[in-house]
């Protein structure tokens, strides 16, 4: 699953899972719920959700300015809980229509349409008491961050793109364009957040960090596609080939295959010369790149 | 449509309004879209949204304790872009299956669903922008606030157990913890942002302000039932008797048409009785209670 060389991310990024699921897990057991089916779905959404690669670059890009573990869990936790609530809403029969996510039934599915619509809108409003709870003197920036990166110009509009782009034919730009909004954007702010922990919004070290996000965040969506070619279901733990299926624009699609693989492997790279500011503090961030296009699933 | 001792009101009201929808427009002219039919959804959505009755809480109650109203345009905006999200997907086929609001077709029905969806995700982002753009010392508290009145212990909650509680035969405390979720927690959050905006959390005249809005809240539920039994569709703008067409528990139902009229008095007296350690400065927050029960649509 990884490359020996990532022997030492896989440790940061057990460590780093371990840390967001029990924060995310104190959120529903600190008191009784509300409405305990609604709480249930969310739950299941968290669970489905995925790798944690956003708290894992939170935390990388928070310790490579110097900010703690402890002072990252909050921040940690709230771009997950956008990124969960943003998986349950792309799921819907409206949307991508999706029935499996990492092998699990999607939200709508284990749940109902409805449950999922209110999931994932309670899961967005947690993401921002989670943040805000923090009473972090640069709360103002931490907020703006992550609700610019999450609504109208960023994911949101992202998977608004994304949606209109079925069935057309954009080029590598539109493509780009779409992608740097619906996934890129999460990306960039969650080394955006972890720094904002550590330094201010005019610390160079920052924009190195955003460089860097831009690039692997464009890479890890390019090989996703990629893997959607190259990939089996069970491996995947969602339908391998869906993209083709669908008429979905992709980037093997407009490059080849091997053209695809030739554009990530460049934007790594210059995701790796980015952060050279960062000295060798950030030499977890160079192999979390490198891991990008190296993962299967 | 307002009784003649509600004139002062009907001032402040319209200009609470044209502050609130000037705040609205700037949002959306101050830069080019992103997406732009996106955007369309999320303008549709905030101008069929309503009253702006949350907006002009903020600044009554604001001003109530202080507050300048250039101080009360963010969280007035913010608050009227969750309530407008919330109609937004309530009114999606998947929840109350709407096609009016306030005599306008629905979102979903103007765009389709998947963008009604996507709209009402960013009108919720968008809403903890605005606030986190003030900058305001008690940024948490405000980020907060918002965030638990939206969310699964607030609005969402409130929504679940509505959905829940179709075909069920719930009794009057049932109903009102179901209320008290789906729309008192946002009428109470809209007088604590106020508040906040010139008070701290421990000033004991922003626990007044909320037994005042808890009280107006389900008043305003509880004559919202009333409104369907004896309003017509025209006047609504929505379409009369669909509670009772739709077998959904109500007020009138439970405690028949004249005791949920002299539950709603009652509730109005407790809320002017709220008001005391306010003094003077509360008048035009007495007035908005009294209108609350005298308003037809």
């Amino acid at each position: 699953m990884v490359a020996p060389a990532a022997a030492g991310l896989v440790r940061l990024r057990d460590t780093s899972n371990t840390r967001v699921d029990a924060t995310l897990a104190a959120l529903f057991d600190a008191q009784p719920a509300t409405e305990p089916r609604l709480e249930a779905a969310m739950r299941h959404g968290l669970l489905v959700g995925g790798k944690r690669l956003r708290p894992l670059l939170v935390y990388l890009a928070g310790r490579a300015l110097g900010a703690s573990d402890d002072a990252l869990d909050a921040p940690a936790a709230a771009i997950e809980l956008i990124h969960a609530y943003s998986l349950i809403h792309d799921d819907l029969p409206a949307m991508d229509d999706d029935d499996l996510r990492r092998g699990q039934p999607t939200v709508h599915k284990a749940f109902d349409e409805a449950t999922a619509i209110l999931a994932g809108d309670a899961l967005q409003a947690l993401a921002f008491e989670v943040l805000a709870r923090t009473g972090h003197p640069r709360l103002g920036s931490l907020v703006t961050t992550l609700a610019s990166a999450a609504g109208r110009d960023g994911m949101v509009a992202g998977q608004a793109l994304d949606l209109a782009a079925v069935g057309n034919h954009p080029n590598v730009e539109a493509l780009e364009y779409m992608h740097a909004h619906k996934t890129g954007a999460l990306i960039v702010a969650a080394v955006r957040l972890g720094g904002l922990i550590a330094v201010d919004e005019h610390d160079p070290r920052l924009q190195a960090l955003i460089r860097y996000a831009r690039a692997i965040g464009l890479a890890f969506q390019i090989h996703d596609d990629v893997l959607d070619v190259t990939g089996d279901t069970a491996t995947l733990g969602k339908t391998s080939g869906a993209d083709a299926a669908r008429a979905k624009p992709t980037y093997p699609g407009l490059l080849g295959l091997e053209g695809a693989q030739q554009k990530a492997q460049a934007l790594i790279d210059e995701a790796i010369a980015a952060l050279a500011p960062l000295g060798e503090h950030a030499a977890p961030l160079a192999d979390l790149a490198r891991y990008m296009i190296e993962r299967d699933h």
